[in-house]
């Protein structure tokens, strides 16, 4: 029996419940692997606060913990970029496997950090940061590593599916839903990195590095959130057999990346559709697998400590073979401008309720060649409105088009502007 | 570079797409991995057909390939217990990893196989066994080996899956939507290994022996098929809220394992209720990731040879390394009786339309102590009959009552009796 000693750095949300986990664990996964995990230092910002279930040392200093030669294993979940890049770049440097669910520091210092990874010859996993328990990193670095990788699409914001799912189960409009997700605990007083997709954009641009094999960054991918997204919208799309989610979308195009966070309205018999409440999924698309989805708790201190101590038992496992494993090289990716994108997009237009407002507005649209899939008009006087579905068409000329019909006066106000996802 | 020679024993269904694939994605993998694979020797029974995208000699010995010293990796795509078993076992024994998508030899010779793979030191991997395309292997070996998993529950039977969405979808009767099935190439002309639950129950063994580390084989698996469900029970489903899956489950009950693969109606807001057509899903609950579910292509030479693919560059890659992943230790399963099921229950019964009916079935319930939860009566004259849902009740409660409705001369017949399946 090899023993395995942990430093687990910060004891908050995840920590804790890490913690004892490993404690409840310890007999079952040294019965399967032949390792006994221990946690033997925890860096904490308060040491005064009672922790049950956490039974190693606590310190208010991380840096002696990646230091010390008594400890094996470095898990960072402390979040943010720095001090946790510093400490992870040393803990490496010492040759010490680090697990990290730093999504923040990932997306952004991802490339740097790989690279250390690869330099020390030590493991570098971060299962968590992206999904909560669900494992799709492991999947698309080990299971789909020969595999031609079309298309990611995932669901990876609980809080905004969450508010997405209740505007469309309950007819909720977009502020009141809001208000219970921040009643429950599921979103913040200060929503916006949810509700704007920085969340959402900050793990695709892990998803796309690793699916790829190219580096992307945060600061990389094209970012729309659901704060404009109206109960009238929610009911338009069921009406035409959508629904609408926050998706974050990764595919190839040619040479290029395409990167971007967005509602979209996906057909209601996508198994996108399906994942309701909270839940998170990842659809991929590879080109001998078909389609697959990985589904579960995008959240959570519990579902998120279970996928670090998945990645802690093969760093230590590793650590006690004497292996590792290789991140592989990177280059960096060539993002696709998102006025390249060709998609059908529905459009919520105001109108005047007078003759010839259609031919007008389907003028615009004929100009700039977008091709009108079907379209509806409803209701009378100051709500009339147009709502249209168009073919593919490509994100540059539906913004030529916006511009030309906002010249109208026959168009009081453009609503919404959905890109429609699709096979 | 390091260069792994590959032998693939079968080149049908699976073995001509991963041939094909090796080829296409090398240059990629070699990039990725630093792993050069080139499959060097392929086993075929007929050597006079033509294999487009196969460019390695053709052998009728798979033995030779097995015993070649100039062949580092064994691919396994025979199929069925013997050769395969012996091939596989002789290729351990020279120190070869093995990978192979056998599900008949790992649920009734998986024990053995594990036992050599450790004994002799190397990698047997088995992805494609279960759910083609879907990592739910890797994910319960790895991602999850540090969870206490409480249960799985599997549609892992494409063509089951696509008859039961067909009389779902379109309201055909069994008989039809099989003959539709076997006209698209779903179903086998003897359609007894898929429609009778034999293929899930193999497929269950293997995911019940991966996920609680205890021997489960093929004769395990309690089982019944979806021959007997009938137009009208996927009516009243439906009508209850609920849709008609086969379903393979397996959950630990104390220090026992229950397997079983029946017909079950699951509530239309799960998760497994959306898998429709061909497609697989695995669902998986653990005490702290909570549910997770993998979704997917379970079927088709594409999607499996792409799992195998998987597979092979993960053995090639440790082999290079000198590394391999370990199978751990299994005890045997003890097997929980069928008669232990604790469940709610759906049942059909064909009654006379007279007086008193009910008061007498319910006589029946009330004297094993099943609770009802609801329940309807319908139609007239030949056609009366009960449709109830039960509470919790154990299935020897059940089929007491059973036993006792049949000597009722107010029960003209007993038609489906189906599990319900809840959260």
């Amino acid at each position: 029996m090899s023993v395995v000693r942990v430093g687990v750095l910060g004891c908050g949300n995840v920590g804790a419940p890490l913690c004892a986990l490993v404690g409840a664990r310890q007999g079952a996964i040294a019965q399967r692997t032949g390792v006994r995990l221990e946690v033997v230092a925890v860096a904490v910002r308060n040491t005064a606060i009672a922790r049950p279930g956490v039974n190693a040392p606590l310190t208010h200093d991380a840096a002696s913990i990646v230091h010390n030669p008594e400890v094996d294993v470095i898990v960072e979940l402390i979040g943010g970029i720095e001090p946790a890049r510093s400490l992870i770049l040393d803990a490496l440097k010492a040759g010490k496997p680090v697990i990290t669910a730093n999504k923040e520091l990932l997306a952004n210092c991802g490339g740097e950090l790989f690279e250390a990874a690869d330099a020390a010859g030590v493991d570098l996993l971060f299962e968590a940061a992206v999904g909560g328990g669900i494992p799709i990193i492991r999947s698309l670095r080990e299971s789909l590593q020969g595999e031609n990788i079309l298309r990611i699409t995932g669901i990876v914001n609980g809080t905004t599916n969450f508010i997405l799912t209740r505007m469309t189960e309950s007819g909720a409009d977009y502020a009141d839903a809001l208000a219970e997700a921040q009643q429950l605990g599921y979103a913040e007083r200060d929503p916006t990195a949810d509700v704007e997709g920085y969340d959402a954009g900050a793990k695709l641009a892990i998803l796309a590095t690793i699916a790829f094999g190219q580096r992307v960054v945060a600061g990389d991918v094209y970012r729309e959130g659901i704060s404009g997204v109206t109960a009238s919208d929610i009911e338009f799309a069921n009406r035409l057999g959508y629904v609408i989610k926050l998706l974050a979308i990764a595919e190839e195009v040619g040479a290029q990346v395409s990167v971007r966070v967005h509602p979209a309205m996906i057909p209601k018999g996508h198994p996108l559709a399906a994942v309701r409440e909270s839940f998170n999924a990842v659809f991929v698309e590879g080109e001998a697998v078909g389609q697959l989805m990985f589904y579960g708790r995008g959240a959570g201190g519990s579902p998120t400590a279970s996928a670090v101590l998945g990645d802690l038992i093969d760093a230590a496992v590793n650590l006690v073979k004497g292996a590792h494993a290789s991140m592989g090289t990177f280059v960096e990716a060539e993002i696709a401008p998102i006025e390249d994108l060709s998609s059908p997009y529905y459009l919520n237009l105001e109108v005047r309720d007078q003759p010839g407002v259609l031919a007008k507005v389907a003028n615009v649209f004929g100009a700039h060649s977008v091709s009108i899939r079907s379209l509806e008009q409803e209701g009378i006087g100051r709500d009339a409105r147009i709502i249209f579905i168009t073919h593919e068409a490509q994100e540059r000329a539906i913004q030529a088009c916006l511009a030309d019909l906002r010249t109208l006066d026959v168009v009081d106000r453009i609503g919404s502007v959905l890109r429609v996802f699709g096979a």
